[in-house]
């Protein structure tokens, strides 16, 4: 299994509801903050606007099991482990925990897509990322 | 197959995000916008604070898969049918259609739950609502 | 004193805080639905992407007087008029309602942009956008 | 002048919009973040649930002057004051640097509040709480 990336997201007021804990629709932007660190830890970013290649990772499914609520002042863990590597696409697994709890799991899919004015087109995931994504998903397994 | 309820929902500019497409998070705020008009549209509503109970319907699940993506001023026709309805919780559908093509499927499932100052205890769902719950997902079946 | 355009937002559950009313934030994005749906009521969108000119409109200004909670279910009624309009920006004033009561007093000044892969840069309201802002915040005066 | 209290703030991809920039919004949401922050460094929480009191801090006045863009993956350090202490209100203003350039002013103003199943009622701030703000406002002038 490989080893998890990680980062901490300490609960902000405005994450909660009236129910008085967080909105579960947040657990969906959380999921995006450690994969954006993922990334940066990687020396890369999900931005790539060269003027000669405008590529984005538009998702195709996400999903999250919630198993307790977070509160607000929590600190919540984020692991992220990759999942699985395609050829333009590729599945992300984030555990949540508080204080040593899991309170949810989540599930991600993105797939390489070049910008054009006219839309997304996927495309093979370039060589130089995927080495880097297949390094951290299988050396470490 | 149950007849669906819907509403429309004009996607706003804070809503998209530096790709030029709505958020994904987003799309999990429009389920919720879709089944408490549902609520509404069956003289119920999510939230019951009567000095007596205080329930809640805390999310056990919640997944969508995206077909194509949301623009700025886009109206998304938001289809949601009742899938389930279990002893303590229940499981919607959501069909998102824009312009006549669907552009991302999701599902919700929740538990009914009585708030305490400890947290969540899982309870029934008051036969008043599952009535009208069962109502909806059966007989127009 | 000009007519003032206006829409109606209702409260949603996402909207709330664990204080039980709306977050302060999300009116300064309610602000923001008004006045789009303005424009669109003019026949004009903020977004000009047409391949020549790319324009845009940033905000220099906002703010919020709080009167009032606003609620779930709420209906909050949106009163934007035109308070001025000058050679590069204008400026709406937007009051917020509900059940007859004013929640709150808004106030947004935003300046036309043209949008370079450098930065923005201030331009002239084109005259027709112009025209239209002017007719309005005068005409009804 | 009072020393400020500072934290970082590193702009998330979510919280930016289709014309490429943060959202407007979303100053006010880091308004807040540097304001309990400074709560915690005073070991003071915004939220006093403790069965006897229910405290809560609504916004009466909240704006924001934005003098360039912030974009994503931007550190954004947020500088907050405590220019005023009232009797039952107190007044920050926030100031965004990134890069050492100053990209907004925010100024936020707040009343305290005892909650309780009617409303809102304004309630003079505990002396406990007093004695901290007034001590960061003045001792540091």
């Amino acid at each position: 299994m490989p080893v998890s990336f990680s980062i901490t997201h300490g609960v902000e007021f405005c994450e909660t509801d009236m129910a008085g804990i967080v909105h579960f629709s947040n657990y969906f932007r959380w999921m995006e903050e450690v994969e954006h660190a993922f990334f940066r830890s990687l020396g890369l970013s999900v931005m790539v606007q060269d003027g000669v290649t405008n590529m984005s990772w538009p998702r195709v499914a996400a999903s999250c099991e919630y198993l307790g609520p977070a509160c607000f002042e929590d600190v919540v863990t984020l692991n992220l482990r990759v999942a699985r590597v395609g050829a333009t696409s590729f599945t992300y697994e984030i555990d949540f925990i508080v204080a040593g709890k899991p309170i949810a799991k989540g599930k991600l899919t993105s797939v390489c897509c070049q910008v054009t004015p006219t839309g997304f087109t996927p495309i093979n995931i370039p060589a130089a990322i995927r080495a880097k994504l297949a390094d951290v998903s299988q050396s470490r397994g």
